[in-house]
């Protein structure tokens, strides 16, 4: 975990806990008296069983209590023993900590503008700390966001260097998130971020796996271009989806119109992922997400 | 209540309790601690808090409960005892009793078409008993549908009789459901049924109140239309709207054709809302609802 | 081509025009001068040039003519005339002619009745003259509506005569639309209806090709379900995409709840498409088409 | 018309030809009939009737002519012929002479970054000359763009002389556009640029004009929110509208919450009538547009 991201205080002592468990009859109650007789008043509170026989509880609560980052050490010692009785995996996060993020792109700026945007506007309350690049195009705008730009070249035979180098750059960082890269990261470098690395792809998924979705949308004629925001397994544009959005097309537009019109979507989506992401809200079950919105 | 509506075996032993109370720590613990100690099983929770400081909480759980028609008076006790503790406001449901509804028509079949499909279905799980009309055209549709049609002319003199003679028709239905009826229903009528009365009205409100949305929309240029269903109060088109959506449209649309497409608008909004309303998603907050969807 | 097909009085007089041909300056002015000359006025006019430079250049008109039926012969000889000077392949139809249907259908009618309502309401300007299916789940449906049904049972072992039988009781019919027919047709029965057998695959193609694409959906955890109504051609879910639509879904979507909230998006999807076909604005161009919406 | 704006290679030759005229049979042969003897290859045209018989025929049309704007006066000489013959109003463009915008911002941004980032993009095919505000907040994002600043602050005594003082730095701008602006203007500054000066409204018009349209649509409990880009005319917010769009909401969006989302829908909203004005796609007809998108 880094230790960077600086305070927000809109969200001083505001807490989150995300809970998961095999689904027993209990649960809510257990987890709700825990809170309750701390003292904190439960915001929000969303839950998900994927079978209510026999699966897996899902449980995401916002909460105030005050003097949230004082009590934590107490409360994360609490929480360890309900894990250890009723079979939980947890994490408790405090709102005001920003998380730290490490933007990848190459040369198109639509997605990487959208995100500094949205985190300077507050809508995104997240920090970008570094943006990493295979070209030096975009380092104007990173300077003109006052965000460290590193030039990291990759070729095909520099690619595991190229890979090091950003790992180097990127640290501790609680996100990376692939903003039209246009580089394939290696099953070593997705190891290191799990659930915690997000790629927008500009196709509807799985329609249009790998490179050149729009020219590939044109040719087999759709009347809806989309794109989607995924965690990056290994296996190619194959990871848990997080969210995807389509737009309306007619026979008149041409690739370069697809590649216009799909910026506006791809931005909106991944901008949308990654505030889940950093408000807590995704759970990865498997290959799908569970999105509290 | 209605003692008609038939029990729908996909739903047996499924519950739904839904409750509204002051806003106070430790509400979701008793209640969930409730349900946990009769042997319940939450398969889903939804609340809402309108302010967390001093504000009002409102939560519906669904849950499944061995012979929950059995032992339905032994939690209604203990839900009453509570409430009067915890300041709540509350009702229980059973899933597998399908509610009752009478529709309102005039001459247009669009809306009680689409009701119709979906009740056969099964995807709108309750039971039209009956069909009201001011007029003769949809009998047709009624006797297909083998539901009861009773025609109600109503004059500007016979208003009140005509609002009689209907009121003993429907007698003591759970939901009345104005299908395009284009009557203005009295004050009284609305007091007989409230939250309980669902109106369609073709426009996206508060624009274009009364009469003739589509012409006032055409009038004025807009490049979206929509439709609105809500609960229908005494000040015209002013109740808690429900369920909202709009079509885009252009420059060549004639008033004809925003009727046609509005068509297609209002029957999916109206049975939308519809839906959640029978399924125990609504409540109403003031001049707001809030559907757990 | 059909000699059944009543006339709508609503379309008196109305022809449309639809050519394709090489781009080449001068074109429109050449068709838009014969209209003229014959007293002919233009009420909408659309077109497309795939490519300025040597493409292909489309063009739909409508217009208003006196005695349009009686001159047709005049003005088809007048075009054929014009068709070799320009290279022009050419369609001229009357409005007030409502093409014949033979829809194909399974067990399940939520498509069905939504082609029938639109029929009935005037929405869908043609006339369904069978129905055909491999069961007798939907015959009363086809009854109530007063269109003659088919029960065609097919087996692996008896497609071909299956196939045969079909052809024959659909006879000349203008267009065949699969309504969720869950059977794949021959080769041969698509090269019978070139460009006039329309089918809808519930799912957002070319994503989830073949069976049961609402499983794979939620395998593979998409955000947004589909329906694709398309061309048939023998290779499967490969023909020219006509109409796409999607829905959002989220985590707790079962697959069973796709297949409810897709069917709203597959009936609206092949209406569309069809209503498109039998009003001439759909021109297939290769593996795309051309809709003049 | 202000003879600033750089021009575009991406547009060289191509023109737009917007006419207006009675309906009459013959006129697009005509028109067409003129451009094919000029040489021009017709890319795109659009029409619309308002009424074939006796009412308003429309026409943009989109070409190609080598040396456009050497040949500009020949055309412009036989286009003023054809005019009195016809009775037509119509405007002749070059697509590469980038119309130039005059932005009025207060204190918000978001849509002014939106039409920065669109400019430079090259998607709105503009220049801004010139941002007013009332205010100084976003001096420094008009000096990062490279764009002058005018601070014109105005109160209810000096509105007048801002608004005198305003007319005079924006000179003989093509276009106006209030982006987010929050001061209603004259009259008389209305009158300046007849349908050359846009606004932003932040909700659905006709509902929630005037002052805090998200307060009001949250009090209405309203389920989707909306956006309005408008010619402005004296009337407050009830000139010809240009584009709408709406996002939807829950139950749990508070006044601020739809302030936020709000941004994203008028962002997009605007930027679109933008577009559309300065590529001479909207035909104001009374209280009306048509908009060949």
């Amino acid at each position: 975990m880094s230790t960077a991201g600086q305070n927000d205080p809109r969200f001083t002592d505001v807490g989150r806990l995300v809970v998961r468990c095999p689904d027993r009859p209990g649960i809510v109650a257990v987890l709700s008296g825990f809170l309750a007789e701390v003292g904190a008043n439960i915001t929000d509170s969303q839950q998900h069983s994927s079978d209510p026989s026999g699966g897996t509880f899902t449980l995401r609560l916002e909460f105030v209590l005050a003097d949230l980052a004082g009590r934590r050490a107490g409360l994360e010692q609490r929480l360890a023993a309900l894990a250890g009785e009723w079979g939980m995996v947890w994490r408790l996060t405090e709102a005001s900590r920003r998380p730290t993020l490490a933007v990848f792109v190459s040369r198109t700026d639509h997605v990487l503008q959208e995100l500094i945007y949205r985190v300077r506007s507050g809508d995104l309350p997240a920090e970008i700390t570094c943006i990493v690049s295979n070209h030096r195009d975009l380092e104007p705008v990173a300077r003109g966001a006052g965000i460290p730009f590193h030039h990291v070249p990759v070729t095909p035979e520099t690619k595991a260097e190229a890979e090091a180098a950003a790992l180097e750059l990127v640290g501790g960082v609680d996100l990376v998130v692939l903003a039209r890269y246009m580089q394939i990261v290696s099953a070593d470098f997705c190891s290191r971020f799990p659930e915690r690395l997000i790629n927008i792809h500009h196709s509807f998924l799985p329609a249009f796996v790998g490179a050149n979705p729009y020219q590939a949308a044109h040719d087999r004629g759709v009347k809806l271009i989309g794109a989607t925001a995924h965690y990056v397994t290994p296996e190619l544009d194959a990871g848990p989806i997080i969210e995807q959005e389509v737009v309306r097309i007619d026979h008149r537009a041409t690739v370069e119109d697809m590649r216009r019109m799909g910026r506006y979507v791809e931005r909106q989506v991944l901008a949308q992922a990654v505030t889940w992401h950093v408000e807590d809200r995704i759970i990865v079950e498997g290959p799908r997400t569970i999105v509290f919105a």
